[in-house]
């Protein structure tokens, strides 16, 4: 045994070298200072926390579950009656009002020692921040929980960091909400943007109109209670919600219950598949005395300063089919539709204005005659951005931050507000522009899935409105995007764990390793590809989704790696034996993965669609391998052998199912690298 | 690419052949009649379930739950406004009253055919099982989802089918109760009993005597309203609740308030580490008043029939050393302890009785004194069960179901209620035993892992609990609650999904790859093992649980799978090179898996105790692989080597960090079998 111990001993001392772990500062958002001391705070059963300063209830409460969630982490269960020195000390200077405002301070800084850690911050959003941040510090060591000594001084780049949530194309209950606020707070966003209503359904109770949810929400809705409940939950973890109630357009729910809105006669359902659709009527005055009630009544339930009037993708015909419409537009001297759009913003912008309230809405709102306090939020890009605040509206960049369009994080966090036509603005302009706010539309997901469709990714983004816009290394930002992800299944998020779930279900009671090998490489078709088959029709809003495409993640760090690999590989002039063992075990586990998985994919009517998605990953694999021992000969391979591996190739690239194979092109560099060789014997 | 498909195929086909899917009911516990028909019933979008018979809230609540249910099982987003006939009729003869009896009618018939299915039972209680079967029933095929046809005639072999859940030596929050009554729903159980006192923590509010939580449970109690809450939870599932106040051993925490009922000077708290112990004062009156005011209040808060008073283990030094006591004792001739506590439950019984509640207790309280309507639960088996029934008492039997001692689900099932010395009781005698309750307690438990200690292998107690006696085969057994696990997390269950957040705290943001391969192979040690250890002193309750044992499942899958083929490969006289390769594939995973774990063991104090474990399952992975070897080559093994083998294993059979190697034995065999073949060239 004594021969066996001393030959494993080798084993291990040669991986230990190569593969140490090193500490690192895994934050997201990175602080715009960080200066890294030396010895570390450990994190054990005595640990406490107190608030020092202007006593603020929500403060406390950020406290308590700032403690809690260390312990979820740590999995140290904390007592409540630690006496002694507090580990941490929190300070603010000031309180905080019933109101969140939108130029709140939230800078803060933190300063952990060997011996205790304190948080001083002007106001208690900036505390907040600094728990956030010593969460994420606290990391296992080989003596316990610690967090290491660092001084950080921090503060956001921009004031509006925002997320918005559709929940009208898909119902999202308020605990999964809860969740992804949980999320937010954790990335220090600060604004959920709550798109409440759309065609598809309106999902907040109105006490006045009540068919509003009565018919247009199929019983899927908040009621007053509920979004209150929430509003005070976002409230505690310093996150402001902005109602929008998209009009005129995108607004099918609102004529269900009301059609005499509508600009043409109905009835109207909020299925697709039934039911005219049409936009709000903007020449008639019950219609402003109706969203004069309205507001009223969303501007109480709903305190924040800003109110999202939508505005966007304002379908025309309607207005040009309706002869009395096109009367009122002659009648006022209205050349376009455009035209007739800024006159009911400008109604409706009043309306906001005696409730106290001001106006958000989309790019299309953009208009001379409308006030300069009005902030335009751009889904077409920093170019429409720029034109705004030229003319001194403000502004919020979604452009580029569209989580539903499955783009890989890098290009997410490649999106600057100020890039672009937008680095152009002179200094006073270029305050104009508050933030910006990622957008999780909802035609795709469910609470089942919703999760995986925002995090990890959604950091990234939170780390662009956050620090500063030097901070852009794109293998940092993965380091820690991956880091954080865990940080966020532990506060309950499901955008991990939710995948195997589905996976077992498409499986029934078969073992899923081999389904997992091959959702690890695949990505979901990007952009509106998904939508945009003309033979499927619309989107059924109702349909399970239950299929490959819907529990693999927007982007696939296994993909990501092996690139990396072979591109590494390709710098050794492909001589790296390591490097080529590596891609030669990935490439093997590809090329037999699909035997061991057909029979699954045939048994399950949510698989069969993928069993020429499992064929394309094999066939991959034995090209690869075949290229590499070719290289490994030095011999470049036959013409008809590099023929036939491209057309494979050219056959995985195809989206099957919806589901592209993102190892295609790495292999494909593989195969061309074999053939460009020249003879070397 | 036509060759490579076509070669491609060959695989594909050849694995086909050996691995199709077979459709099986997976059903647990399994019903006593099933007859299968053929065809099966499409669940799809227009699924609907509609209740018929007398009306009763509790079922119409009972199907709106199904239907989620299944909506979560198969991701299909039933619509509420279904039109068309129901595809489920759920029929109830009679309705239900406040309080659920024990020997209530819990029998349904369940018909499924193509077009539909119908469940009719006599009660609301009968029809939620049948649900519950017809949520097994729903499994994916290559069509969509389905229920088979199938005729069932189902009823419980026992009236009284029971968890016990401690939650006093950690406390377990209501959510997590509430998640598990669910599973016990699934699984056709119907009693929680609910151990809510115990030296550690007092967890149930009482008016009356506010420092029972308020001075002995540490702030980790259950208000009045969230128990109301709970046992409407429970109701809705056909599931009573019958709550333990242990006394008068156990129950260090009515002291911590109250030290004038305990035998000796206090003063006392919850935590071992301080404060004396004691023992109720059985000899004082003040006593039996403060008793009687409080089975007064919980009597009126929980309404079951049945009121739970422990009765076990009371550690006899407190009595014997007060001499007041000792002056009781002699003054009533009072031979014995036993005796003494005999007149404690008589009096006991009497408040009982005057409350309307029937007793229920451990082994200790059968006393020829008490009156036959009392209910004696077993800890100590089937012969005092036996010797109970015998004298004319009912009885629970919890021996052989206690979930805490780590047992193999086999060990649990194989133990029958009407086994041992109660095989031999009369028929009317064996009417006496009601049935039995699984057992967590929660020394070793936290609101993160208690899931995965009570499931699955609670199902196949259920099943023991409910179906027919002659139920008994192992094999099925596992593979019918391999599938129930499935439906379980589910519903909501985290038995399998935490231990891979547990080991990512472990890991930090590493890969747990490597950590998952020696995760799946160990089990915690069996029994009292972990706490036997004299060294570490009586339990620290509030030490986190958040090691390698914490967070793997009592029982290997993956070990038991190993046995499995070792055992088949002997069968084939060691000969079966498809065996032989399979067996290979896990012994090389096991060889190279520490070089890959060993930094991450090294960099997390959680993980470095299990080093030697790693280590010593890369050994037995050599040991068997050149077992294999010399099987293969026909030759016995060098004896040198043989007696190396054998240390190696001996080393590996020796715990680590509370862990066993489960895979040793199998290992062993090969090495055995290696070592006893005669020279065969």
């Amino acid at each position: 045994m004594r021969t066996l111990l001393a030959l494993l001993g080798v084993i291990f001392l040669s991986v230990l070298s190569s593969a140490q772990i090193q500490p690192q500062l895994n934050l997201m958002p990175m602080p715009s200072s960080v200066q890294q001391g030396s010895g570390q705070l450990p994190i054990n059963e005595s640990f406490s926390a107190t608030v020092t300063g202007t006593h603020d209830a929500s403060l406390d409460n950020g406290v308590q579950r700032f403690t809690r969630n260390l312990s979820r982490i740590t999995g140290i269960p904390f007592r409540a009656s630690a006496s002694g020195t507090p580990t941490l000390e929190v300070h603010s200077d000031h309180g905080r009002g019933a109101v969140q405002k939108l130029e709140e301070d939230e800078s803060y800084e933190l300063t952990v020692t060997g011996s205790g850690a304190k948080i001083t911050a002007p106001t208690p959003l900036g505390a907040l921040h600094g728990l956030q941040t010593f969460l994420q510090l606290a990391q296992i060591t080989p003596t316990g929980f610690a967090v290491p000594a660092v001084t950080i001084k921090d503060q956001p780049r921009f004031p509006w960091r925002g997320m918005l949530i559709d929940v009208s194309r898909h119902f999202i209950p308020i605990d999964v909400l809860k969740r992804n606020l949980d999320g937010m707070e954790a990335v220090k966003m600060n604004v959920m943007h709550w798109h409440l209503s759309d065609d598809q359904g309106f999902r907040a109770e109105s006490k006045k109109f009540p068919k509003l949810t009565g018919m247009g929400s199929e019983g899927k809705f908040y009621t007053q209670e509920e979004i209150r409940d929430l509003l005070a939950y976002a409230h505690d973890r310093g996150i402001r919600v902005i109602p929008e109630f998209d009009t005129p357009g995108h607004s099918r729910s609102w004529f269900v219950g009301y059609p005499e809105l509508a600009s043409n006669p109905g009835p109207f359902t909020v299925e697709n598949e039934n039911g005219a659709s049409s936009v709000t009527d903007p020449t008639r005055e019950e219609t402003y005395k109706f969203m004069d009630k309205f507001v009223e009544e969303m501007g109480k339930l709903f305190p924040d300063q800003f109110f999202h009037i939508g505005g966007d993708e304002v379908d025309p015909k309607y207005w040009d089919s309706n002869p009395k419409i096109q009367a009122f537009k002659e009648a006022h001297a209205m050349k376009t539709d455009a035209d007739l759009q800024a006159y009911y913003n400008q109604r409706l912008e009043k309306i906001l204005a005696r409730h106290h309230k001001t106006m958000v809405g989309w790019d299309e709102i953009l208009h001379p005659d409308l006030p300069k306090d009005i902030v335009v939020q751009s889904w077409r890009g920093q170019q429409s951005l720029a034109a705004a605040a030229q003319q001194g509206y403000r502004g919020l960049l979604s452009y580029g931050y569209y989580l539903d369009l499955m783009w890989p994080t890098s290009r997410h966090y490649a999106t600057d507000p100020m890039s672009g036509a937008a680095a152009n603005l002179t200094p006073e302009q270029k305050k104009l522009i508050l933030g910006g706010e990622s957008c999780q539309w909802a035609e795709w997901v469910t609470p089942e899935n919703i999760d995986s469709h925002i995090w990890p990714r959604n950091a990234a983004i939170a780390e662009r409105l956050w620090s500063p816009q030097d901070v852009t290394d794109v293998n940092s930002m993965y380091t820690r995007m991956h880091a954080i992800s865990f940080e966020l299944e532990a506060l309950g998020l499901t955008h991990r764990s939710a995948r195997d779930q589905m996976l077992q279900r498409m499986a029934g009671g078969a073992d899923i390793t081999a389904l997992r090998v091959l959702a690890d490489v695949v990505e979901p078709v990007k952009d509106y590809n998904r939508w945009s088959d003309e033979e499927k029709g619309p989107i059924n809003f109702h349909a399970p989704l239950t299929h490959l495409i819907d529990a693999v993640y927007p982007e696939s760090d296994a993909a990501r790696q092996f690139a990396n690999l072979v591109q590494q590989f390709a710098q050794s002039g492909y001589k790296d034996r390591t490097l080529e063992g590596q891609i030669r075990g990935w490439l093997t586990l590809w090329r037999d993965n699909d035997a061991k998985l057909r029979p699954l994919l045939q048994s399950s009517y949510l698989l069969e669609e993928d069993i020429p998605l499992s064929q394309n990953l094999a066939m991959l694999g034995s090209a690869g391998l075949q290229a590499l021992d070719y290289l490994g000969k030095g011999q470049p391979e036959p013409e008809l052998w590099k023929t036939q591996q491209l057309a494979v190739i050219d056959q995985a690239k195809k989206p099957v199912a919806g589901l592209l194979l993102m190892v295609t092109a790495p292999v494909q560099q593989l195969v061309e690298a074999s053939a460009g060789q020249t003879q070397q014997k």
